[in-house]
């Protein structure tokens, strides 16, 4: 008799897209007239540029050809994407060889596919607020007992981060074995000072955990002297995992790429105690369940990379964030309290009014006709918080903010 | 302390395809005059026809401009390809609901993949010979003891298929859970018939197992009557999953796309007794860790199911299934007892001789200069077999088939 993984079961229900989508579409129904502007799910709304589509393109060219037909590829990445990668690293100061970055097709899979390579005796430490996919594949693995009254799940260590701390979160008051980290963060927007970062990267080599650094937003940094990789830190190739995506960066959410590294001197131990090098291991989960990325796709990531495409992409980041900039200073003088937004494409507003974080959400989109997403989504300190995307075309996103400014649409 | 998951070090070191490549490439720098001929790892060599390369540059455009650009697609595949992949199904007899198929980047990676919707306390049967992966996976997820002298792993039911039961594996003679088939079959080239089949759906529907059908190959039967999928059998929806892929089908094997089948009444148990359906479970897996498969690549799939690219994809399938005819009847000629090749792309001989599957590999290489792929490699009973695929341009499997048939180079 076939039985299921009863762990999905620990799942919440309401998932919160869904449930975001449930509520639009009700409202749009019951009000046809009005103009909804999303500004929720955080999609990229600007088109490939030409030079990236013209990569994509010659890649489907070169697979129509005999003579240029390319079959499987090496499931960790074609080299020409290898090298572009590391080269980009190397140009932020981090040090990343070329055979330790692997090629997939999202970060969603891979911060969640990570967990296979480590035994279900870690302890997983998350932020809260959080991604919520680091959480629900920790129950689906079965790292978790079933949700308590707050959603948190018992075997979880959460990490508060609200406007107390500064949306960073402190180093754990008990011991843990894996640390995922977000920075720039989703959803508060926040980035993690240097400082903080090498207290977890000093926190991580003494007690041999392992940060699984997920550096999706790096791009949308804007201040000088941030962190956009965690190995510009001193130690941190012996600890740390980091997950990028073009997803965000370069308008890639429908063409799916993105990049994991793992250093070849991070380590783990055995059920013998001894030190196995997670290099291999991630590198075997990899060659016997995945099959690498589609060629013309990988010619598409490759572009990125390439001056013209670089210098399209960074328009485009430079727009989004004029969006965010429009946003945050719109609401600023509404009167909300703001976070977020300077280095990440994400603002997270304070709740007015004693508000719970979905009574906002159904004001917001009566009143405004503006969609977000609510911070309790996110995780229990996420409560009294909203999150407002700047992925959105400018009109939109000046109209959304003219329309917050006076209370309705 | 950062544990490992222990059971990666359960696996075997040597994995067959990378042992082989170490061989082919220490012989060719022995001899670089040999003009090697591969016919080992199964990898297609026939471009992508044009219509669905168009379909493919047409998809990138669209990402290209404002209007038609797309972001985050349906985790579970655009409807435009379900419906064909719904309509494929039926024009072959067997109902499938465009909203039961989830399209993917591979069946290596679904067929892995499923396994995490199912509780460990399943037992899982394999057949012998057999696709590593289904054997690779279990092990990584933790379903195995340590690997036997024979290179078996307790915990495993394997269902032997050799000459002596025209390798149609047997019901088994101890309870089974999951059981993965493979028709046609990689490696033996055999299909499963029609009543061998029937046992197994009854088996499965009175045991309450999951049959985890592996049709990747279907396309390539030529003979009328013999089943493409397992939904042509009464009863198979309430017990199997069902996998395809585009890779060798239409020579996606580097533009990666493929399809599940989760059926709406399938269930299996959870850990109070009750019966759980499948579909939601895979649908909460897939939305919670993939997040779809390319756009322009999933343009790329529908047109497989157009006009124009059926024709093309049936030629491209005819040439391969020539091939397989000269590498068998060439065989045979030689004197060779040979299987398999008439409704797979796969020719499964008996290595002559009373050597062994490794010892013939390496008398072909140094003889005739062919790579094919040592049977053991797929498991104990696939010792003192060998397979040769037909993926291959025409005159280098006539130029292999005149080598061995005179048995040099």
């Amino acid at each position: 008799m076939a039985k299921i993984n009863s762990s999905y079961q620990k799942l919440q229900a309401g998932y919160l897209f869904p449930e975001i989508g449930k509520r639009v579409r009700a409202f749009s129904e019951a009000n046809p007239a009005a103009k909804v502007i999303r500004l929720g799910i955080g999609d990229v709304v600007l088109p490939l540029p030409p030079p990236i589509v013209e990569a994509l393109k010659a890649g489907a060219d070169e697979l129509g050809r005999r003579e240029t037909f390319r079959g499987y590829g090496p499931e960790q990445g074609y080299d020409f994407l290898l090298e572009a990668v590391a080269a980009h690293y190397a140009s932020q100061g981090a040090k990343v060889a070329a055979d330790e970055v692997f090629v997939s097709d999202g970060s969603k899979c891979d911060t969640a596919n990570i967990q296979e390579i480590f035994g279900l005796d870690n302890v997983v430490a998350v932020t809260d607020p959080v991604y919520p996919v680091y959480v629900d594949t920790s129950v689906m693995g079965g790292r978790t007992g079933a949700a308590d009254a707050s959603g948190r799940f018992p075997g979880l260590v959460y990490l508060p981060c609200t406007a107390e701390n500064g949306f960073e979160p402190a180093l754990p008051d008990k011991p843990v074995d894996l640390i995922y980290l977000c920075s720039p963060n989703n959803p508060t927007g926040a980035v993690m000072s240097r400082a903080a970062l090498e207290r977890w990267v000093a926190y991580a080599r003494e007690r041999e955990a392992v940060i699984l650094f997920d550096a999706a937003y790096e791009a949308f940094i804007r201040e000088p002297g941030q962190v956009h990789s965690i190995y510009e830190l001193p130690g941190a190739r012996a600890c740390a995992i980091e997950f990028r995506s073009f997803s965000k960066t370069a308008g890639f959410t429908g063409t799916r790429c993105a990049t994991t590294v793992v250093p070849k001197e991070l380590a783990a131990r055995n059920d013998k105690g001894e030190k196995v090098a997670l290099h291999a291991l991630w590198n075997r989960r990899q060659t016997t369940k995945f099959n690498g990325v589609s060629y013309p796709i990988q010619r598409a990531a490759a572009a990125v990379f390439s001056a013209p495409g670089k210098a399209a992409v960074d328009a485009n980041i430079a727009y989004d964030m004029q969006n965010a900039e429009l946003i945050r200073e719109g609401l600023e003088k509404a009167g909300y309290a703001v976070h977020g937004g300077v280095n990440a494409p994400y603002i997270w507003l304070e709740v007015p009014g004693g508000l719970t974080s979905w009574q906002f959400f159904d004001k917001l989109l009566a009143e405004c006709h503006v969609v977000g997403t609510p911070g309790s989504g996110f995780g229990s300190c996420g409560e009294g918080y909203f999150r407002l995307s700047a992925f959105g075309l400018r009109e939109d996103v000046e109209e959304a903010v003219a329309r917050i400014g006076r209370g309705k649409a």
